[in-house]
């Protein structure tokens, strides 16, 4: 018998849900009715975005588990009509992976050259081929999951990746330094950097005048983690004194950065919207999956709420 | 005693290779001169481009070996005064490397939808981020050694890749298509079709417009394989149907692409200008340096030419 999965949060989310949840829910072996509207009375499993406009659980006599389709759950983990367990969103699969692919993508993309030709389709022949990824030094600051997982990838690639981090770490093919003497050797081979550091006191404006200054000639900085990791005016004076030669910016001080900031009409940095890492559709529906899955065979579920934590 | 290595070319292909050389022989322990000029008799090893110059070979009495600087030898095969053995240049981990780096890239551009943030630094926040690699399918047509490579390259990155060639092959992490039916097995799951073919009379013009029609609404084609193996009007017409979304063109039935071609204006036509694959400076440099160094310990050379061949 199948069971009924009330889809309650906005429109768009529905459009974007719909079919990777079906595809999710039928490579899980699970049968159910996926529905945007139900009595109350026939859900077995909710899922859930604070801001559908749904608040009270009562009526939900069957019900199972509420599955939040986002990893905070500070809106309804408090609401004291549900009485059920409650899953957050944790997208381990799509995080990191698509920070991998980002940050694969656009390293390939500066260690390639590709803009000269995407931005110079002119009828010019422009011949020469960049360097190996040999030859190619990618130094990566940052050694968590994201950062290694990044990091391995590229030397997958051929490119010789230097992890950086606080305290000393080791992870297979990536060349580990830590502490400030390891920093300073990090920046010094950078030919690509790479920011994957989280942002903490000690982290704050690490990137500064100085440290940027340590880079070799011509770096290609992409940040990835957090715009604070960054001076912005000392990153356009180190672009404008030819020192760096390119710099794509994924996160920003002020997001969205606004339409005057200087980053945007500048000829050697590239936005991108705070796009290297986030929830995807296809890989959060399959979370879901798994989880009503798991509570139809009554396996433990993934990701359930400590109600008295609070996440 | 150091070696005398004499580079016998023209001068900005010393530009070029000096730094490489230099590297590549103390990489492999090689105590060297690496000169232009030397009084012939006290030369050990030529590295020799055919256009340099030099033709009579028989002043260097003191010469242990050839190193041509090229894959083909048939300007210099035939020379009556080289009595030396000639080694041929086959960079193999240039050529499989360069285009394992090239088709990554590209097939990572067009599936995070780069050349939007590229070609749009206007001040638009254009949020939204793309599928996962898993839900973006490859076909690459061609499953030699450079198809397999990237082909494996991408697998590893999470992309489900299929691949394609005339006879059956088995290559780990691809599904592996073969003949007629395989082929139209393998273009309609081709969200990003890579063409590695090479070009003999069953392949040329092999995607014509009927087996363009075949790929899914929105494909996107990447050909660094031959230029023939397309029909180019077939392909503008199915990029102007938005049958599909993208041609990524690093290969033209007429090379340099000429500058009145409709492929350069086109604003779903990248053209790169014959890069993908080619023997690269530091890769071709340590097969010269170790072929020096085996010659000196004694050691087979690697790539002799055939004198009787003449390859």
């Amino acid at each position: 018998m199948p069971v009924t999965v009330l889809f309650a949060a906005k429109s768009e989310r529905w459009e974007e849900y719909e079919a990777p949840l079906r595809t999710a829910l039928a490579e899980k072996g699970v049968t159910a009715d996926l529905v945007t509207e139900a009595a109350p009375e026939t859900v077995d499993y909710i899922v859930y975005a604070p801001n559908s406009g749904l608040d009270d659980f009562r009526p939900y006599t069957r019900l199972k588990a509420v599955l939040n389709l986002w990893a905070g759950v500070e809106d309804v983990v408090g609401n004291p009509t549900l009485r059920v367990p409650l899953a957050r969103m944790v997208d381990d699969e799509g995080l990191t992976q698509g920070m991998v692919e980002w940050v694969t993508g656009h390293v390939l993309r500066h260690h390639l050259g590709m803009d000269r030709h995407i931005l110079g389709q002119d009828g010019l022949w422009r011949t020469g081929a960049p360097p190996l990824a040999f030859d190619r030094r990618v130094t990566i600051l940052g050694l968590g999951a994201l950062g290694a997982a990044c990091g391995q990838a590229l030397a997958r690639l051929g490119f010789p990746v230097t992890g950086w981090s606080r305290s000393p770490k080791q992870v297979e093919g990536i060349d580990c330094l830590a502490g400030p003497e390891g920093l300073d050797a990090a920046l010094a081979r950078a030919d690509i950097l790479v920011l994957l550091l989280p942002l903490t006191p000690e982290t704050d404006t690490l990137m500064d005048a100085a440290r940027l200054a340590q880079l070799p000639r011509g770096a290609v900085l992409i940040n990835p983690g957090r715009g604070a990791l960054i001076e912005d005016e000392a990153l356009i004076a180190a672009l404008d004194a030819d020192h760096l030669a390119h710099a794509t910016l994924d996160v920003f001080r002020e997001e969205p950065l606004p339409p005057e900031h200087p980053f945007w009409p500048h000829p050697k940095i590239t936005v991108t919207p705070h796009i290297a890492s986030e929830t995807r559709a296809p890989s959060a529906a399959r979370v879901i999956a798994e989880n009503i899955r798991r509570a139809e065979a009554g396996a433990p579920m993934l990701h359930l709420v400590d109600r008295e934590k609070g996440y």
